[in-house]
């Protein structure tokens, strides 16, 4: 299956980068990146990555969209646009999976209406506030609720990743590429060490 | 500080890209990426970075050697233009910073010579096969000897780029950016989890 990565300038590094290390680690998963127009799009920490134009994607076949966070998301909350797109390549993806602020994107999409979704603890009140009809969950490290995956802020993206391997091809798949990156798997969705008390 | 990282086809992406997150959060380091000759340098889980060529990099100037693992130094531990290359960057390095495989690498140099150093518990037989005169730590998280930090596999060079910010700039400075950035830091270099018993 197709992992499209939907990037902007400013997404943060890791939100990107740790999923594309547990997803690269798979042969049932394929990563490809995508913006609004193709071309260079640079991180919040310099990488540049090139991209396709996300009219690229082959929608029509079984894909994940993985849509990051980063400082980046509070001027695109703002962009009718940007959000019109991730409307119509979320609803035709298989599964859709965010990092950090991602989510608060995603909410305001109106796709997470009604559903348990988190993202990051410092960057809470902003996030909620961009739709409160999502069951935002403070306490989650990731969540999922039907094909919405979110996680809290960006080192969580490895955390829900491995957890989402976990669902689709099984607990074992997950702790081996843990354990093969040496990564400690925080692998509790419900236990967020930085959740706000 | 300029933190100079040197690529190679397939390097390990989380390798660069955990470090790049934590340096990238700081004002103090500037991120650039360099290889043999320039241009696209793709790691194992196909993420493709611009290089400048290293003959670029500012060896006058205080400067950070990164050196990444990865599939791809089982092939150039056997190539002796790019082993004189390290030794010459690493020589002018004020820190030569490794990850997981990268360890072997600066070992072949000669530069790890009777000071302590670790790597990736997975390639553990391999790593220490290449030169055994380091003094290598098969318990360590990351090991730090003069200028010279090693790490063990893939998200241990995170633990690790916390630690060497925590000895340059201070624990607390360290810590904020783990909490920033949602990570659990693990915080005893001389405990991994990963370490063969």
């Amino acid at each position: 299956m197709k992992i499209n990565i939907f990037l902007f300038d400013d997404f943060e590094t890791l939100d990107v980068f740790g999923p594309v290390e547990i997803f690269g680690k798979t042969k049932e998963f394929e990563l490809d990146y995508f913006s609004v127009n193709g071309g260079f799009i640079k991180s919040a920490q310099g990488t540049k990555i090139l991209t396709k134009d996300y009219r690229e994607i082959d929608i029509l076949s079984k894909n994940v969209l993985l849509i990051p966070g980063g400082m980046g998301t509070r001027t695109l909350i703002n962009d009718e646009n940007i959000i019109k797109i991730i409307k119509q390549l979320s609803s035709k993806s298989t599964f859709t999976l965010t990092v950090c602020t991602g989510s608060a994107l995603l909410a305001k999409t109106g796709l997470l209406d009604n559903k348990i979704a988190t993202s990051n603890k410092k960057a809470w009140e902003w996030v909620i506030s961009v739709n409160q009809n999502v069951k935002w969950q403070k306490n989650a490290r990731w969540c999922d609720d039907g094909k919405f995956y979110t996680s809290s802020g960006v080192s969580a993206g490895i955390d829900m990743s491995l957890g989402f391997i976990s669902d689709i091809l099984g607990y074992e798949k997950a702790k081996m590429i843990a354990n093969m990156i040496e990564y400690i798997w925080n692998e509790d969705k419900q236990n967020d060490p930085f959740a706000i008390k």
